[in-house]
């Protein structure tokens, strides 16, 4: 196997440090299963607290205080844009749709509790993922724009837009414009989202902000190359999903039209792009942390 | 067919003042099929601009007439309603779900653009939903209220969560207190939702907005009734859905439960109950408007 992609780092402190507060804060977020209807709550619960990197809140947070603010002020934020990711996930994996039974090193929702269930589960998590993020501690004006980026990255010109065209390209011959489109859509809206969220939140410029932005595009393409590469490249066992499936689906990804090789170097120069786009932002254990978790992004063993 | 369900009005002139304002605010505010991916906008815009009642628009822009504001001021939040409508519509629909092969006279989402498509424009209309409501001319306050309430609405204690139940409820013996706790929240949620934003946003007084959710809460139930009931004794051509299913399904219903005969005295109750709701509002157009639409709730033949 002299081709298997190895990790640099297997796991991020900074990121770990981040994902416990998460996990307890989701917990306390998500409707507990006492309450009615027990089985849809169940559902929610399964998938949402299923162990996941928890990337995005942790960049939400990360960017809160890289703009000088208190990054536990983004905390529901982030927990928020992880009920999206979670509606996102359940979603895409339907048998209609990617039709994947592994996710999170567990069986998909729809494996565990059928299809009606896993599309109303995932429907709930994003009606409640809307919710918090109205019902953060923030003054009305960061409320609404953190809702307007949320929404806007969810829909059909961020994730669900993404995810269209992705299905919509298997079996066929994709050119380089159109995979960036499917990329930046698919994954990088919403990690964009959650940066701009994150800095609006620690009270950022609109300087700050855009620069985090930008920070984010970066980061989201070349976490969705490591994606591909990973299912190219690694197993089942250490990725707790499915590998060797978007080949099987002739799914339209970076090593498909670049090879192995090109797609590392495009997805490391995506990082240096994003690591200079911090410049501007104050020099703070949070700017650094979102560096960090820039080179995770390529790094990562799953 | 002695026991045919025979309307008392066939359609409101009420109703479709405001449906013609709503139609081409929908056509304007959904994302033009020129627009990349194509295929989900297509499909987004044939489920959302399918000739419908648009009841919870005109509930919504009336609602905002009746406090004494303008009705257009809530245009496009009841657009948003309507958004959010047609998603629960599509999901409803689905084959893992309800099933069924006709809605508002033409085929269903996923009959057209499969299943996967399906899911997903319901996804994006949901995002569109939310991202078009916080951004209302309105103040930031009411733009966050607003937010707050459709989601509540939409979510595990509303609209999702009265879906869940309902297709876990079938072939089970079902009380009238879990029917209700059903009806309440899969129609009841979002027509409240839609009557108290239309409040708000007519600069209602928190008392107003609560008798307008009162109002609604009764029309919700009566308007799910006057659906039992149809389902029961209309025909798919006049109704433009499948009739007969609930009972194929073995559904819980008010008819199924309470008979016919009862149950229409149930919803005629309902009725005479908004119908006083709106007694501590201003006497005004507006006001008549929301009465005749509470009458057209279980009078409609479609």
């Amino acid at each position: 196997m002299a081709d298997r992609y190895t990790p640099r780092v297997s796991a991020d402190p900074a990121l770990k440090s981040y994902a416990s507060m998460v996990d307890s804060r989701l917990d306390a977020l998500l409707p507990p299963e006492t309450q009615r209807p027990s089985e849809l709550h169940r559902a929610m619960r399964y998938s949402c607290l299923a162990p996941g990197k928890r990337l995005r809140p942790a960049l939400c947070m990360a960017s809160a205080g890289a703009v000088g603010g208190d990054p536990t002020a983004a905390l529901d934020a982030g927990c928020a844009v992880e009920m999206l990711h979670c509606f996102s996930l359940i979603h895409d994996d339907l048998p209609a749709i990617d039709n994947d039974d592994l996710r999170r090193g567990r069986p998909t929702c729809h494996r565990v509790y059928g299809e009606a269930l896993a599309i109303l589960a995932g429907d709930a998590l994003f009606a409640r993922s809307l919710e918090v993020l109205a019902g953060i501690a923030a003054q009305d004006s960061v409320r609404v724009r953190s809702v307007s980026l949320l929404t806007r990255a969810a829909g059909s010109d961020g994730l669900v837009g993404g995810e269209v065209l992705d299905v919509l390209s298997e079996g066929r011959d994709v050119d380089a414009e159109t995979l960036r489109f499917i990329h930046s859509r698919k994954t990088g809206a919403l990690i964009a989202a959650a940066c701009q969220i994150g800095g609006l939140l620690g009270g950022g410029s609109e300087a700050q902000v855009q620069a985090l932005g930008a920070f984010a595009t970066d980061i989201g393409l070349a976490f969705q190359i490591a994606d591909d590469l990973l299912n190219v490249l690694s197993t089942a066992d250490a990725l707790g999903k499915s590998t060797g499936s978007d080949r099987e689906r002739a799914k339209a990804t970076y090593p498909a039209l670049y090879g192995v090789q090109r797609s590392r170097e495009i997805a490391d120069e995506a990082v240096v792009r994003a690591i200079a786009a911090l410049d501007p932002l104050p020099d703070n254990p949070s700017r650094e942390a979102l560096r960090t978790l820039a080179r995770f992004a390529v790094e990562r063993d799953s």
